[in-house]
């Protein structure tokens, strides 16, 4: 089975879980909460916790639970990361703030984040050493997304360019580690312990890095009409990512003016950004960002040597959908 | 031992805890996390659960991991609520996106809440099921101090009075439920179920009413120098708290007017707002919200019936300490 339809397959059954899950009163709360979910999302942080329990020989139905707090987590980040973005959609849905305000939008990631912990512990089969395990693993993933977003914020702020080894150690903390623990709370309902548990959070943290690698390239060189965000977004809000810090290492004295005149400066206009982008692009900068990608992607790969199976061929194509893609 | 010394006894074993968790890098997160936590607070939640696991013959030994992990999420919806309710100060110093910004007590409010769970699924001593018990208690707590939240902000935004019923529903969920929580896991922490939990559950659920009805009362009439917030502060804020349901109820047309000129009036003067106070007080709405805080301390009171010993003791104290405060 192709990757792209595997996910599919694995999202419906937790978009039914996670529909039962997230509803009662008051109803506004319940709606603000499921907004973004129902408005889609590839459930990938679900797929894995599915498939490293399957690789493991575990059973699905050991996992789902697992797999659909994971995209509450995931929904509780976006919601409150969209609010500290100040950005008005997502996907081209409105985010949770806009459609709702600022409180809902709030108490809407709070409320997914506390579901996310009751239902582990409660709707799990797993006996308690497994579950508590599972909320350990899960709660210091949360603890490292904080630290990353606050060291995203910082990087933004500050007017030095942080170091690829330093843009590394953000992503690692704000994006890698949910799939890093995906990964291993797939291992866990599996029933498995430490080597397992380790292969697969290599797995699932090298993909981490790997996918959000590629999703900052799309920032600066995405289709607009595919990422439904303006041309050179990214460069207009002044993220530091390694696309940025790899063209500014390149670039001569004059490409780097054109950049940094456009660069975090809301009022620059279409043209200068367009133009921007142009330059960036010219500096080779996709081949590096995408060899840099891979490599984490093989690493990944290597995480995986010691397994076969359907669900290995159905993650390392998975890796290729996250590397090669450009939505 | 006066239940003041008791609760100040068993406040600096958590402080130290606590400042033993929350620290880490970026320090700034860690700042903004314990912003609030190193100003004060009388860890009255976390009193409750050393006490409620103490009652039943637990050690306190077993009990602080889940006293501290209360206090944790206690400070969560504390940075949280202050921002929804756009409030500067807590107690004389500056709210935590007021003292930082907006993103950070976020973030601040999201590291407590994902390192309460962190310190109860892997410091606590206790076996993994009573730990699992532990995270199912106060997950579900957690859900219902959201829709608490959202009930309190849509009788807000209503211009309708809530009933009495309704008020009391909005309390249970946004206050009440975290002391019924604290309670609860204190006796999960003695190793105990079912019956236990069932009495130490109502206690704290009960005393959580009473204190909310009480915290409204100093709201309404409560000197400013004490509290440090305006005269009348909730009148302007248009909280309609069990006090100004009475008062509301109990007022004639002229008196009424007088009240409602400044309910939710932002711009209304001192001297309009004094007068309401005045009003209000007229109408003996004082007697009648103690004695409504005294029913439920009452039934605080006999939930611990079969109890003896130093710990019931310093509870029941703690039930007078609470609806008797004017601060």
């Amino acid at each position: 089975m192709k990757a792209s339809n595997s996910i599919k397959k694995n999202a419906s059954i937790v978009n039914k879980f996670l529909k039962k899950e997230l509803h009662g009163n008051p109803k506004q709360l319940y709606d603000a909460a499921s907004h973004l979910i129902v408005h889609g999302g590839k459930r990938l942080r679900p797929f894995l916790v599915l498939k490293s329990c399957q690789i493991l020989g575990g059973r699905q139905s050991d996992a789902i639970v697992a797999a659909s707090a994971v995209e509450m987590i995931h929904n509780f980040t976006l919601v409150h990361d969209d609010i500290m973005d100040n950005d008005e959609t997502r996907h081209g849905v409105p985010t949770t703030h806009t459609k709702f305000d600022l409180s809902l939008a709030i108490l809407a990631g709070d409320v997914l984040y506390s579901k996310a912990y009751h239902t582990i512990s409660t709707k799990s089969k797993l006996s308690s050493n497994y579950t508590t395990s599972l909320v350990s693993k899960l709660s210091k993933a949360c603890v490292e997304i904080c630290e990353g977003q606050v060291y995203d914020i910082k990087f933004a702020e500050n007017k030095r360019i942080p170091t690829e080894k330093e843009y590394i150690m953000m992503i690692e903390k704000k994006t890698a580690v949910l799939f890093e623990v995906s990964c291993a709370m797939g291992a866990i309902c599996a029933k498995r312990k430490q080597n397992d548990v380790k292969n697969l959070s290599s797995f699932g943290r090298n993909l981490g890095i790997a996918f959000q690698i590629t999703d900052d390239l799309i920032g600066i060189i995405g289709d607009s009409k595919k990422t439904k965000k303006p041309v050179g977004n990214d460069i207009r809000e002044g993220k530091k990512s390694l696309p940025i810090i790899i063209a500014i290492n390149r670039a001569n004295a004059k490409e780097k003016k054109i950049i940094m005149k456009v660069f975090g400066n809301s009022k620059a206009s279409k043209k200068q950004i367009s133009l921007a982008v142009d330059v960036i692009r010219s500096l080779g900068i996709e081949k590096e960002t995408r060899n840099k990608a891979l490599k984490y992607a093989q690493k990944a790969e290597t995480s995986l040597g010691s397994y076969t199976g359907t669900a290995k061929a159905e993650m390392v194509s998975l890796l290729g959908f996250v590397i090669s893609r450009r939505l």
